[in-house]
C-alpha cells in the first residue's frame, strides 16, 4: 500500500514523501479499507509545519478524515461488511490508499456523493454542532457569524437556511459577498466600524440570538455588540491571533453567554447518542448534495507535492482532495 | 412622616436632607408601612453622587431595600395584614420612616432577626442566585470567588458552607484571611501571581467548577486560569474598573462558560415561582441568624450625615443601617 509520510517538521511541499508499505490483514475486531477520498485541511498543513497545538510523533502520516470502501473484516466485526462505504473518524493518518484499524474507527456511510461525504466529519459536523449545541433556534430567528466564507462558515449558512434560521454573515472583503448570498446568506456585511448599526439596519432591528466567531480580537468584540439580551457567543477559533477585551459591563447588562467549542473535545465527551443524533441529521443532507463544501481540485497520492502547494494558495476556490483510490 | 431627600447630585454628606412630608392613607390595593431598618449600600452612595449607571430624577429619596411593619391596608389587599412584617422590594426610596405603596412592592417576612431581614433582598439574594442559577453544585464540590470579604462574598461563603460546597476565597490583604475562615471559608488566598498553582496546592488539585467575580481585570483572568474543564465563571461586578483580556484559546480548550449576573435584570425577568423558590430558601436562614451580614453601626434618620460618612469609611466592619422606626 501507499502512504504519505513525513519524518521531519517543515514545509509540507518539501517534507512529505510517498512510501510503499506492506498491507496488513485485519485482526480480530479490525477492518481493512481502501481510501477513496481524503481532504487537505489547513490544520493538517500547520501540524506538518510544527505550528499546531499538538506536535506529531515522527515519522507520521497526516490526514484526519475521509471516506473508504471496506475490503475485508476481521473476526467479531458485525456491523460493517466488505463492499460497504465508511467514514474515517479518529483513526488518524488518512493520507494513504489502504488502512487497517479497529472497527470503532469507522462510521457506516450511506450511498451518495463520495467527495462530499469524505469531508463531513470536520467542517460540516462543526457547523451543525455550532447551530444546535448552544442555543435553541427556531424558524425565523437571526444569528451572526464571522469568517462566513470559511468552509465552516459556508456550511453554517446552508444548514441555517435549511432550518429557516436567518444569517448575518461577516466577511473581510466585498468580493466575498455575492457567493454567500448565492448559497443562502440573508445578510452579508464587511467587517469594520459601526457593525452593530449596520446589522440593525439590515435586520430591521430583529434580535440576534447567537454569534459564531473564529476570528477573535476586535471582530469578537464587534459581534458581542450586535447581540440581543440573553444571547450566546461561541468562539471556535482565533484566526486573527488577537485576544478580545471582554466588556463585562455590557455582558452583565445584556445577560450574554460566552462559550467555547472545540471539535476534538466534543468527540472525547459526546455520548454514542450525541454522535448518532448529529450524524443522522447531517448524513442525508451531505450524501444527497443538499448542502455542499466547495471542491477546488483533486490529486492522486503521487502528486502530493502539487496538492499541498495548491492547498496553500490563497486563490483557491474550495477544498483540495486527495483521491488515493483513483491512483 | 420623615424622608431623606436630595435635590442635587453630590457628596452624600452634603446633599442629603431630612424633610417632613404628609403621610398618605393607602388607596385601593395599597399598603402603608412603618420602616424599621434599611441599609446604606455603596450603590446608593454612588447614585447620590451621580456616579451610577442610572441617574436619578431629582428630587429623589434614596434606598433600595428594608423591613417594615404594616400600619394600614387599602381595599382589595388580602395577603398582607396590619401588624405584619414585610420586606421592601422594588418600591424604591426606603430611607424614610413611612411609606405608602402598592401591595405588590412588599414581601411578607417571617418573625426573626429584623436587622438581618432588612438586608436580604440585595446581597444575600445575589449570593444565593450566584450559587444556584448557573451551575449544579453538590456536597463536596469546589468553587472560587474574588472579593470574598464583600457583603456578597461573605454570604457566598456561609451559604456554600451550609450546602457542603467548598470555597476558595480570594482577598486583597492578608488581614482579611482570618475572618473568612471563621465564617466557614475552606481556603483563603491573597490575589496575585501564581494564583492557579496556589489554588491547586490548597485544594489538592480538585476540579474548581464555578468562579464568581466582581473585580474584573487581571483578577478575572487569574480566576479563569484556576477552573476545571467545562466550568463556569460568572461576572457580577467591575470593582477594578478594568476589562479583562479574554484568553479564547484557553477558554475553547477548557470548554469554559462565561456568564454575567445583574440582580435588577433578574427581578425583571424572574417568574413568581423563581422568586418564591429563592425567598423560601433564604428567608429561614436569614431570619434565624444561621447566615449573617455583619452590621457596623446603626443611625436614626436625624443622623443621616454621620451615617453616610461612616458608610464611606474604609475601616468599617460591616453594613451601616438606618433605623427610622427607632427615631
Amino acid at each position: 500500500m501507499k502512504v504519505i509520510e513525513f519524518s521531519e517538521l517543515g514545509n509540507p511541499a518539501d517534507v512529505l514523501k510517498l512510501k510503499e508499505r506492506p498491507s496488513r490483514a485485519p485482526g480480530a475486531d479490525e477492518v481493512r479499507v481502501r481510501i477513496l477520498a481524503t481532504p487537505i485541511h489547513p490544520a493538517n498543513l500547520l501540524q506538518i509545519a510544527g505550528q499546531y497545538a499538538a506536535t506529531p510523533q515522527l515519522p507520521d502520516i497526516p490526514g484526519g478524515e475521509g471516506i473508504a470502501e471496506v475490503l475485508e473484516v476481521g473476526d467479531g466485526v458485525e456491523h460493517i461488511r466488505p463492499g460497504q462505504k465508511v467514514l474515517l473518524a479518529g483513526a488518524g493518518g488518512s493520507w494513504r490508499d489502504e488502512l487497517t484499524a479497529p472497527a470503532g474507527a469507522f462510521i457506516p456511510a450511506p450511498d451518495g456523493d463520495v467527495e462530499q461525504l469524505s469531508m463531513l466529519v470536520v467542517n460540516p459536523l462543526t457547523a451543525h454542532l455550532l447551530l444546535s449545541a448552544f442555543r435553541e433556534l427556531n424558524d425565523g430567528d437571526w444569528i451572526i457569524q464571522s469568517a462566513a466564507n470559511s468552509a465552516v462558515g459556508e456550511m453554517v449558512v446552508q444548514l441555517a437556511a435549511k432550518r429557516g434560521i436567518r444569517t448575518v454573515n461577516i466577511v473581510r472583503r466585498e468580493s466575498q459577498v455575492e457567493h454567500l448570498k448565492t448559497i443562502g446568506g440573508d445578510v452579508v456585511l464587511t467587517d469594520g466600524p459601526d457593525l452593530s448599526e449596520r446589522v440593525t439596519a439590515a435586520t430591521g432591528g430583529a434580535p440576534v440570538l447567537l454569534a459564531l466567531d473564529s476570528v477573535a480580537g476586535a471582530t469578537f468584540e464587534r459581534l458581542l455588540g450586535t447581540l440581543a439580551y440573553g444571547a450566546t457567543i461561541v468562539s471556535y477559533g482565533v484566526l486573527s491571533g488577537q485576544m478580545p477585551q471582554l466588556n463585562l459591563q455590557s455582558m452583565i447588562a445584556n445577560g450574554i453567554h460566552v462559550r467555547g467549542f472545540w471539535l476534538a473535545k466534543w468527540f472525547e465527551t459526546a455520548t454514542a447518542e450525541d454522535r448518532q443524533a448529529a450524524f443522522s441529521v447531517l448524513m442525508p443532507l451531505i450524501a444527497s448534495g443538499q448542502v455542499k463544501t466547495r471542491v477546488d481540485s483533486r490529486f492522486p497520492l503521487e502528486e502530493i507535492r502539487q496538492a499541498v502547494i495548491r492547498a496553500s494558495e490563497s486563490g483557491r476556490d474550495g477544498k483540495v482532495l486527495l483521491m488515493p483510490g483513483a491512483s
